[in-house]
């Protein structure tokens, strides 16, 4: 089945909204195994609008369309393609009295948004349950149309609950999909480790790259959805037996998601110190609903003096090792984990740049500590030829990382263990 | 002047890639005046792009190409313009240099990689100083096509450095535009306030709204810089009469990019207390390069112990007023601007939600205090039907707008002000 995308709206020609749209639906389709071909944008132009859906209609099976489905007169997506497959509209009784309803404690239905309720004579309506505009579908010539708003999570809404299963019945089968989220290995390494198993058709999996961390979305096909999930499943389990821990979640993402309620299910707390990531980690953490239950006090110390005074970091470690060190990280976590009587503590310290680099430390150069109260766990990173932005980003990840492998009593790899007098053993 | 986009990727269309390169120049061409008529997004497959390119050629003055100039065999965008346009590639022996020279401490050039340096023979290359794929552009039949790499980085130089100044030339005359950076009203109060100044055709004005703020971006055309400069600026001074200091930055984005080069200017420090924005604030402070010059301490006190301990929040104040109260808000400014000896101290406390709203203080609510020592100001903000992000974001805001307003000497729109005994002036 070819497949094309047509989003339409004068505010994407001049560059006013970011097409995430287009982005969500191409996943959305590679993820049932539809083909999308071309996608198109198109401003509120009837002509214009009218010629590109004839010429799509001629080359393709299926057409979804996002945008000018308000009620303004700019909106003319419905009106347009209902010519174009030889429909007409009607006004759908049901439909008005919902936008009704809709505008009745908001000062009444302004007579702009009667033509939203105007549906097709031989396709069919969709349901929008987050808006006034219902989506629409027309069928003409082997060609299916189906047109969602152009708000995002109007559109996400829609898409997910009413337009997925009939992609799928027309797809064919059943198509079911996982993703994998892996932190640890970069996207190069991983192809190394499990290149082997990118390749197949049917299980596939592919490889995405962002925010420091790396995903595989493994997808399968089958007559239904239980053949469909065993065929995937297959590959998951090979998946992994080939990256054991270095997964970290199936389907939740950012590592935030994994480790805020791991912690609180298992009663225990966890306290940060920053100094590079100047909050990033606790911001981090905190914008997991609940994470009140985990977490009770983060330190951003900027100043040795904050790190001395708050911390209780040695002014002879500061003197002999310096502020970015790992008996600094080593005596900030213990720090803030005593101060915060919490199960774990974070320390970290860096230089995330641009300036402060020297030779032995050079940017990107970051220390981060994890203890237990007893024992403290340190890694040295060199995020390299990275803006300060990555450098904060890839620090906060170990940090996370070292928690949950901690929190899960697996081995955190690369890491040196020291006990309570790091500066003694080091 | 009419123009198109086309983005070739088979990425895009899997999306595994978000299309920003296509807003990007969305928003550049709108600046220069040139109408963008279409955008597509076609794969790698030479004959889905020749009827692309054979139809857009036919249709528009102008077609901007991204993506497709990598050296593998799946990189054809060059070769199948050049035949559309009846233009042919020619080896260009100094950019062959330049590629050589860039692997020479790679381990050598791979072989793909010299049709990278193969350029029109009518047409013309240009230059790409991020990488190895030269732009190139060619002309035929009125209309002029220009391709340049995916890789948003290097497309941006190369558009910035190359292209604007061509397109500019074709345009006729110059244009210039400068964005102004507003807080506090949003984008319908705003356009109440300047929607007349909204609607000349030189120069122009367009509001954008994103992050919890809102920009106008002013452009205009002349006949040379000069010209467009003069009419820029006066459009640009009926906003500063109208706006005022609600316009925050000219140019700048995001309120830290102005407080801390401010503090740092005026040598004044500042210290956070955080408690429903968990450590986002400090983190939007220390983004910005040199933050440590003016930052030495910021505290995410989630729980009221810390509360107490750290910042000194009286517990008489916790039970009579609550930890989300304007006087707890106050007492952790004066507290944190105390501990880091700093001359700004702010203190936030809310409910980000989704939990924990009352009918009195709803998700939303939020207190946001600065203090300088003496005096605090408080402002009770109510960010309803938000999800927990932008409650967060929004409170960072006000907390760094109310900084940039003390520091500059201006009033603080609806804040209150205490003495250092808050509680007992409430």
């Amino acid at each position: 089945m070819k497949a094309e995308l047509i989003s339409v709206g004068t505010e994407l020609l001049l560059g006013d909204i970011l097409n995430t749209n287009a982005q969500y639906l191409s996943k959305e389709l590679a993820a049932l195994g539809i083909t999308v071909h071309r996608e198109s944008v198109i401003g509120d132009n009837p002509d214009r609008l009218a010629q590109l859906v004839e010429d799509a209609k001629g080359r393709s099976d299926l057409l979804l369309f996002t945008g000018g489905l308000g009620p303004t007169g700019d909106d003319l997506t419905k009106e347009t393609v209902a010519r174009v497959f030889h429909d007409e509209l009607v006004l759908d009784e049901g439909e008005l009295d919902k936008i009704r309803m809709y505008f009745e404690c908001r000062g009444g239905m302004p007579h702009n948004n009667e033509k939203q309720a105007m549906v097709p004579k031989r396709g069919e309506k969709i349901e929008n349950t987050c808006g006034t505009a219902p989506g629409v579908l027309f069928r003409d010539e082997g060609c299916t149309a189906i047109l969602m708003p152009g708000v995002p999570h109007e559109m996400r809404t829609m898409f997910e609950r009413s337009v997925r299963g009939r992609l799928m019945e027309m797809a064919g089968g059943a198509i079911v999909s996982t993703m994998l989220h892996i932190f640890g290995p970069g996207e190069s390494s991983l192809e190394e480790m499990v290149g082997d198993l990118l390749e197949g058709a049917n299980p596939t999996a592919a490889l995405y790259a962002k925010n420091c961390e790396v995903a595989v979305r493994v997808t399968a096909r089958g007559a239904d959805e239980k053949e469909a999930a065993a065929l995937r499943d297959q590959l998951t389990a090979r998946f992994r037996e080939r990256l054991g821990d270095l997964i970290y979640s199936e389907d939740a993402e950012g590592l935030e998601n994994v480790v805020v309620p791991l912690l609180v299910g298992k009663r225990q707390r966890l306290a940060t110190a920053e100094s590079c990531t100047g909050g990033l980690l606790a911001q981090r953490i905190t914008s997991v609903g609940g994470a009140s239950e985990m977490f009770d006090f983060g330190a951003v110390t900027y100043a040795s003096s904050i790190k001395r005074r708050i911390l209780g970091v040695k002014p002879s470690t500061l003197k002999k090792y310096g502020a970015v060190s790992s008996v600094t990280a080593a005596e900030m976590a213990f720090g803030i984990q005593r101060e915060a009587k919490a199960d774990f503590g974070v320390g970290i310290t860096g230089i995330a740049g641009p300036g402060g680099g020297t030779a032995d430390k050079p940017v990107g150069t970051v220390y981060v500590a994890v203890s237990t109260g007893h024992r403290v766990w340190v890694k040295r990173l060199s995020v390299e030829h990275s803006e300060r932005s990555r450098v904060r980003r890839m620090s906060s990840q170990h940090a996370l990382d070292m928690v949950r492998r901690l929190a899960l009593g697996l081995e955190i790899p690369d890491a040196r263990c020291f006990g309570r007098h790091a500066a003694e053993e080091f």
